[in-house]
């Protein structure tokens, strides 16, 4: 596979002169701010330094191994044994049987962004890259710290467990650097109760961090808010919840305890119960995040550990999760009234994992924006298998279509990589575009000082103000 | 935001020269039938002239409000006690956050086609633009009668409840005014058996109007009945159901006759019981529209008053509605069938909110149309939410596909507004895109005199046979 | 309708200068293999020749049929008893009211690539046409052989009931046809006992062709095994279910012994027990598929037979279908991880008939594609109603952002007509016009002999390979 000068050139994905001009004059000068992400606090922390490109690049991306196993590779060069550099190496002869995928845009931009790589990654051309890279990833410039300088990042939200120390936060804060890595209050394991045994053991790490015994609900709750409160010490100002539904069941304070009991002394829940349960506490982390002018997040609908085979094997987050298509509306639409019905809904972004939901999505945000805040209730950026070009643009176009896209506080990478950042120059590009599109085609007014502004707005401004950082 | 020569043009949304064709040889001088909408009938037969643009153009309108709700405006400059002019001011504060937003193109092409105004609608135009059209909506050549007559109206269907007098309908036939102001048969609170206070609170309107006592569940049908005799007298030919699904449970005359007594005796129904009855009452006037040639039409999907306390606070129909996502293919087949099973469904248009359900929808009318009458099951133009650019050429496209455009009844507008009808120019302007780029694209015959007259039939003349009038 | 140079060229659907060299240079000549079809063998066995056009084109073809309908002509044109010239004369009299339904550019597709005519099907030149089309249809160069001979086709899969006798296949194979045409395994009526009646009745086909008492369930199964085994035998690689949804109740071996005595001796079984066998089955049949190395297709979701009055009259597949929207994740995962968890899952092809669950099919390949096989689950070719530009286009860009485009086996007829395989060419032309716009926008590398090569596997080399044939 050639490089060529025509692909992925300074006007990649800007198609007119409008959109060229939003994005050179307005949006490629914005810092940003990544609101949500998946990168270990530590790394950030200790200002980690890589010793090869599968390190940063292949260890912990399912994205890249289903694309692999996709195209033939066996396991043990996606989440196995094999060394690095035969890793590597299987990964780029996948790369040109991604064409047309996001990933054969991420890997490019990623390469040219980051180390001037101008050719294509082939079979060819891997032994080379893969020593131009490892070579510029040993050099202090390329520690971790400075990959998110060079991306011009401001603030970044990390996913963090209750149970989590955040002791990496407090270092970074604590020696003052200059960029602002905040934890986010993640309590996804505080309501699997469907595993009893999951649920104890993760009571057990909720004990010791709290120094507190936790026998009845009420302790439980305890606990979780000390929690709370000590995120929002450190700085965090975002909880976030990945789940398959807004779970919304009716319930009494007494079916919470009982509940409670059942599965603290070992016994395992019904189907009922268990959504009973999950309701009750949405609406306590839900009535804390209000109290704290904390924003929520939540991320909806993928149906996870598709493939029993492979979870025994490899355990979750190894790319074996996929969108589901349970409905959301009905729970969703409940759940938020219900804490909007004492007018204790927090700041909320909701997102889809299912773009046949977009449109739901889109309308739902509507009915909880009572004009109190601009964009208080928000649709999420496209997410995980969303976030390619036809993905955002569809996303965008919905929220144009039935909200205020001039409001939207934009993107985020959701990523556990450090070299991700590019998807916010990629995100701007397709905004650009799409906004460049309409004013050529006389659907918006050649007005570039308003439109630069929204689409500045969107890249940073939105997210400043939203979020209050 | 500045005025722009490229904005809104007479080519606005006209790409090719072959659209362009099509819509100033052919679409741009049919008159046209606006068959679904909720103006006020005693409005028109009194001709009100209106004191101020936000009268005619914020008062009632939910797409607006919701618009500012999601920018930070306070609800008292929505649906308060502000004062108008404050109203406005901040309504034109708001316009220029809803770029690609539907309400951005209809603002500016309703400013031009009504008032002539051709700059932007911004705060600082406000007063300006302001002052303008209160001026022009002050004299005679603004009353609501020249509002339709400047858009070339010929027949105007509104939606109505049974127990309506429809003597404005009544007073506008009498005297022969050239536009045909059309009543519309929507029974929806002669269903909603779900709030037993709110039914019977109905029932005694019921009673007024036929001049019976309602009993037993025979009188209530007799009832009805009549008014939908009645309607037909004052020239109906249409009914309208508004409804999250159509119901379609299993149900014998005697369930009906158990339920309607509990129901009438102040007793609350079980939710299947709900859904019976429900499932009945369509059942009656799908037969009463087929024995009376009329067409039905059923508006399918919405969750309506998703907020509890916006709710309380203002009522229905402000602007707190969404998309569901209830799955509508069963029922939908199982009830269309029921009719057809007898051989007695009437002409019917369906209309879905949610865009998933678009290909659901484009498909199922196929499974009714039984070749005795060309297009007679419809899937109705793209509503509500959908009702834009976007919107619009999904449905046009999906329709095309799965169905026949040629023999669409094309575009009403469902609105509250006498300054909504230039919608229909916009649809005619996206209707002719699509064709025009067709035709550009090779993927249609250069045949402007065929084409053209399928966009006529689409615009006026199939919605004329179809309906009869 | 006049013929417009503009129509069909050349250039037909290839807008750029690069996507009109990917087609003319790399798919082009590339022979096909049409996977999955519904071809009469017998008629290919004794290579038919048809009286006419109606024959080939309009007896049995329900997209037909329905168009018609729409279109307002009455049922004894379609499958009633008129003359074949005069049901001609009412479709072509429909034709020009296609416009902008598949069913346009097929027709015209097919009457230039087999018949070599220029003008367009319409009232006034539909004599001509029928007569210049009949008179090549009766010489030999028409018959069924040289059709496909015509269309470079390579490999054909009928698809075939388990009690078919399977003779036609077999004495083409022993008779050295060039043209490969292979039966598959279709066993849908060996799942339907939600009908007790045609089920017995299907059972003493099944005995007959077996040389075998079903007495028990054992036997049921051992029956379908030796026709599998047969299928197998006479070149069947492929199995094939047409189904609502991918059952997957809990059951037990028991629990499906049980159910089987009691359809078996007459009784009605419950819903839960019908879904519980059909689950059984699925698993068998999948089992089956893998020992042998086949590929099994699951075409998932339709709706049929909507229409009790038409369906009492003409029977089913006479176009009463459509598309349903029963969610499908949770038991389409449940079901493959059922047969992953053995190691048991063959190589699959996953249809979906509605468009809004074209991402969920996407990533659900994903879920279990193992490395073993590229491209080892398969996301198939838009299916049915989606088989147009629109929905081909939609499935290609869906499966390129969420999977391989470049290990897709491509396009199939899963037509009953033999007269459309320019399918395969209007596929051909949609895939490399996505293609070449990609590279003139930039968003791929101008690289023809790499995106030459994809396309060129797209077109035959993936189905080749994946289907061993």
């Amino acid at each position: 596979m050639k490089a060529q000068p025509t692909f992925i050139t300074d006007n990649f994905l800007l198609q007119t002169e409008a959109a060229r001009r939003l994005y050179f004059d307005y949006a490629e000068k914005m810092p940003l701010i990544d609101y949500h992400n998946h990168l270990p606090p530590a790394e950030i922390a200790e200002d980690r330094i890589f010793d090869n490109l599968t390190q940063v690049w292949l260890h912990g991306d399912h994205y890249k191994w289903r694309a692999m196993r996709a195209n033939g590779v066996a396991e043990e060069y996606c989440t196995g044994s094999r060394p690095d550099a035969e890793k590597f190496q299987q990964w780029a002869a996948t790369v040109p049987y991604t064409i047309r995928n996001p990933l054969f845009h991420w890997t490019h931009l990623e390469l040219m962004r980051y180390f001037g790589v101008e050719e294509l990654l082939t079979p060819a051309s891997a032994a080379r890259i893969y020593e131009h890279c490892n070579t510029l990833l040993q050099t202090p410039d390329f520690s971790v710290r400075n990959l998110l300088r060079k991306m011009q990042v401001r603030v970044l939200c990390t996913t963090d467990d209750p149970t989590d120390s955040l002791e990496s936060h407090r270092q970074m804060a604590a020696e003052g650097f200059e960029i602002r890595v905040l934890p986010a209050f993640r309590p996804d394991k505080a309501m699997a109760v469907e595993n009893t045994e999951a649920f104890n053991t993760y009571l057990v790490k909720l004990e010791a961090v709290s120094r507190k015994d936790i026998i009845r609900f009420h302790d439980f709750l305890d606990a979780l808010k000390m929690r709370h409160d000590y995120f929002a010490e450190m700085g965090a100002c975002m909880s976030d919840h990945g789940l398959e539904e807004a779970y919304a069941e009716d319930y009494t304070d007494m079916d919470i305890e009982v509940i409670f009991n059942r599965v603290r002394s070992g016994k395992t829940l019904e189907m009922k119960e268990v959504r009973q349960f999950k309701s009750a506490m949405l609406v306590y982390f839900g009535t804390w995040n209000w109290e704290k002018k904390w924003t929520q997040q939540f991320h909806l609908g993928p149906f996870r550990n598709n493939n029993t085979r492979m979870l025994k094997q490899m355990g979750p987050d190894t790319g074996w999760d996929s969108m589901g298509d349970l409905p959301q509306g009905r729970a969703l639409s409940k759940f938020l009234d219900r804490l909007d019905s004492g007018n204790q809904l927090a700041k909320t972004i909701m997102y889809n994992v299912n773009p046949a939901d977009n449109e739901l999505f889109a309308t739902m945000i509507g009915n909880f924006n009572d004009g109190s805040i601009a964009g208080k209730v928000q649709w999420g950026s496209a997410w995980w298998f969303l976030d390619q070009k036809d993905g955002m643009e569809r996303q965008l176009n919905a929220l144009s279509n039935m909200g205020l896209l001039s409001r939207f506080v934009g993107m985020l990478t959701d990523s556990r990589s450090f070299l991700s950042f590019p998807r916010h120059e990629y995100f701007r590009r397709i905004l650009c575009n799409l906004l460049g599109q309409d004013i050529e085609n006389g659907e918006l007014p050649a007005d570039y000082e308003w439109i630069g502004k929204v689409v500045q707005d969107v890249c940073y401004n939105n997210a400043k103000g939203y979020f209050g950082v």
